[in-house]
């Protein structure tokens, strides 16, 4: 224990690990990606990595390699849905946890226009970042082709349509997902069931609409299908059009919670209470499911998971590896909504 | 007009004008930051530059310079804050726009914790970016002087408190808008005024207090302050104490929009109408102010001049030079609830 951190020679692992009280695993756990280490040995190890001046050699070690020691979590949305869908704070949420815990920087980098997408692709492509977490990607988004053709460690949140490249992707079964629902409401004694889809262009409004057909068989009917953009303003305007139509529904499926918040004041508006004289069900349980009045039923997305895997596949990639799409499992909420 | 977009030898400057259907100035101008350059103008070279290949040019320019051509907008708050506090998104499309129009990438980094902090100062130390914009800066951060001690180009936002460094800031009039609001309560007919300040280690916290008892002058009550952080919450546990305590109030001025809003809820619950039997006002112009019910006078911050000044004075930064601090007026917004 005589090495201190007041050391002059060029500090090492060991001095980190004396400074730190912890073991040299440990220092190189945390130095290498920080997996199987407590959050408390984590922060004393990074403090005593600044302490000691190790910091020079992780910075080298990354110039070394050539790695920037950052992952983009790259929206490729309008800046403004990053405050307005909570799904996305929530993805946010979890890539930053698990960055974290592998002491690796995360950008947030937002790829909603055109010019914005030059300057990001110029960014992402210069080497500033090692690899991307594709949040949201709409049908052909030319972004993608982009980032791969420069050759870019790439992982999308869910499966990039009209695209004919491989890339490793972490999905909910949306199909599935949408079954159980749908199934659910049947088995509530709902016959005349609605869905508010989600746009097409993108997996969770395709895929959940094939679900919902599916599962309804020869009960579907597609004038009770309406589609909205996720956002709660769309929800109000597609359950505006379904009641409009009159089509005698006694459950509405939505695609997004927001959707069937906006969904909830539509009925509402319209004199009728949910779930007494519709109940109205929604997708992700992202936050405003549980505060909601009433509590929305929905299908809660495994947020942290989806980041967690996300992270941990790109840098599978990272590492030369080409790992497999990965499919994770939802889960029912039953609330008062439906 | 014989160059195409198909030119096979290296594209020029020339090409993409041509491409675009505009003059090389234009082309120049929006390669070398994008002032003064119309909205389509720069969309249309943007695609030019895409088409022709440009791109690669473009690239080499900013391997030449050895910059990144990005700006990181730097916040030194819990990532959730991103979310809950509406200034921040406010401040972070300022920024958006302003890097856009200069065909530069906005980069967001979140340093909350003392391992984030690690992390984001080693990212920037590397020179993915080419200077900060530091957003909330608590007292002696020490962020910011591991930023400045890594030469990193570094514009506040507010004036760093408890800090013997020199950097460019732009700031509000945070004193005299308090004073301004303070004046306007007091012209309203009110005297026994409160105040629920923010945070003593933030100039907002410090300096709207100090305005505030600076104009209510022999009228100050120390009895009648108390201190939120800023959120909703805090504003309602403020309200609630000053309440508790009984000084016969008859308005309360709120460092934050969402101080005021939890502070009308708080009254709301004690059975207080706003502002028949307690005005309320606010600070900051967020967003919800507009949409509260009611209505919440505040005093307006520029939030579009403030991110395009931070942009401009860290550009000055970057290029050398020792831009003076900017400090911008605020404008007082009277709507219902005071």
């Amino acid at each position: 224990m005589e090495e201190t951190t007041s050391v002059r020679r060029k500090p090492t692992i060991r001095d980190v690990a004396a400074a730190a009280g912890v073991s040299r695993g440990t220092v190189s756990r945390v130095i290498n990606g920080g997996h199987w280490v407590s959050p408390d040995a984590r922060i004393a190890v990074e403090d005593a990595i600044r302490r000691t001046g190790y910091t020079a050699n992780h910075a080298a070690r990354s110039l070394a390699t050539g790695r920037a020691n950052s992952l983009a979590f790259l929206l490729t949305e309008p800046q403004h849905l990053l405050f307005a869908d909570p799904t996305f704070a929530l993805l946010l949420r979890g890539a930053a946890e698990a960055l974290a815990q592998r002491s690796m920087t995360l950008v947030l980098l937002v790829a909603g226009t055109p010019a914005e997408r030059a300057s990001v692709t110029h960014f992402v492509s210069a080497g500033h970042v090692d690899g991307v977490l594709l949040i949201s990607s709409h049908e052909s988004d030319p972004l993608l082709e982009e980032l791969l053709g420069a050759g870019v460690p790439t992982v999308s949140c869910g499966i990039p349509l009209g695209h004919d490249v491989q890339l490793p992707t972490v999905s909910v079964d949306e199909e599935g997902s949408a079954r159980t629902m749908t199934r659910y409401l049947r088995e509530q004694g709902h016959r005349r069931i609605a869905m508010i889809a989600g746009p097409a262009d993108t997996p969770g409004g395709r895929y959940r609409l094939v679900g919902f057909q599916s599962e309804m068989g020869d009960a579907f009917d597609p004038a009770l299908v309406e589609v909205g953009d996720y956002s709660q303003e769309s929800g109000a305007v597609a359950m505006g059009r379904l009641l409009e139509r009159g089509g005698d529904m006694d459950a509405v499926f939505a695609a997004s919670d927001l959707m069937a918040a906006g969904a909830i004041a539509a009925a509402r508006r319209a004199g009728l209470r949910v779930p007494e004289d519709i109940a109205i069900a929604g997708f992700d349980d992202s936050g405003l499911a549980a505060t909601h009045e009433p509590p929305l039923t929905t299908m809660r997305q495994p947020w942290e998971q989806l980041s967690e895997q996300m992270v941990s596949l790109v840098l599978e990639v990272i590492a030369g590896r080409s790992p497999a799409a990965v499919t994770l499992p939802t889960t029912l909420v039953v609330r008062a909504s439906a």
